[in-house]
């Protein structure tokens, strides 16, 4: 019970007095018993909003770190036939080592992790043709052009993707400089 | 906002006043205006607390929405090389298929998917030779075994892994019957 700062010395035998009156007359209340029930409850509300307010941020905190230890969980689950896949080839190839089945159950792979990352929302950030972002690219290389307008991504040379609004990883671009100087 | 009974005629803006009030002639309030001033004081930080509740809540609404949409980024990084790695095995065998030099670049791109799934945490389940366990391993078979006693598993079929506590794949096993009646 919140205790914080005492009432003022109200005169004792008069409170006594005053809860007799309320017994008996309970309309009757003086202003100054109002104020005081009111001040209980008041103190009461914040008690409780301090508690559920605890409550509430131990439960975000929980739950944030839950999201953190666990966000890569689905991604990884989709990952592990992947690696089975992989698995099944490179025994298969060491029974019977055929080049083009083995090369075909690569590829196959090749799209199936293809496939995994996008169903993940990893998507390809276009760079080729496109005008040097350097928010999106990152440029390896300049190099002198003269088709390519200065400022524009000639070449890729490593894909980039996104996922959702972030930069999973930039793609390396070699960028035009414009037509050389002769 | 909380209005529910307002406080007895007090003037709203009578905080400062009251302030004032108390700093000048504290010895004077009567217990009436001693209760007012806390009570406006209490009701302040109730409005407070609140304000700061739904502070915290957006936050962690918001906190716990980013973890959930780029959770899988970091896994989603460290998959884009493996990735490049497939592309350059495939490219190479298709200029030059040599079977011992894909085998081998495909080994190495799968131990490396090994390595990201470990770097991130993906841990496998124990299972062959293990009392069943049907929190973690998924029974597929059940077979008579002179030498295994009954309820241990023989052998996995599909490996499996989990994130920290949880599973992310159980994996698929065969489990002992014991030995056969005849």
């Amino acid at each position: 019970m919140p205790t914080e700062k005492d009432p003022p010395p109200a005169d004792t035998s008069s409170e006594d007095d005053l809860r007799i009156a309320e017994d008996t007359a309970h309309e009757e209340l003086s202003p100054e018993q109002d104020l005081a029930t009111e001040l209980e409850a008041q103190k009461d509300r914040t008690l409780r909003l301090q508690a559920e307010m605890q409550n509430i941020q131990q439960r975000a905190a929980r739950e944030i770190n839950d999201e953190r230890r666990y966000g890569s969980l689905p991604l990884m689950r989709d990952l592990l036939p992947v690696g089975d896949n992989m698995d099944r080839a490179i025994e298969a190839a060491e029974k019977d080592s055929d080049v083009e089945s083995l090369l075909e159950g690569f590829k196959l792979v090749r799209q199936q992790l293809a496939n995994v990352l996008t169903t993940h929302k990893c998507e390809p950030i276009e760079a080729e043709g496109q005008p040097f972002d350097p928010e999106q690219h990152e440029a390896i290389l300049q190099q002198p052009s003269d088709e390519i307008p200065a400022g524009t991504v000639i070449m890729v040379t490593q894909t980039g993707c996104r996922l959702h609004q972030r930069v999973v990883r930039a793609p390396h671009v070699i960028v035009s400089s414009g037509p050389a100087e002769s």
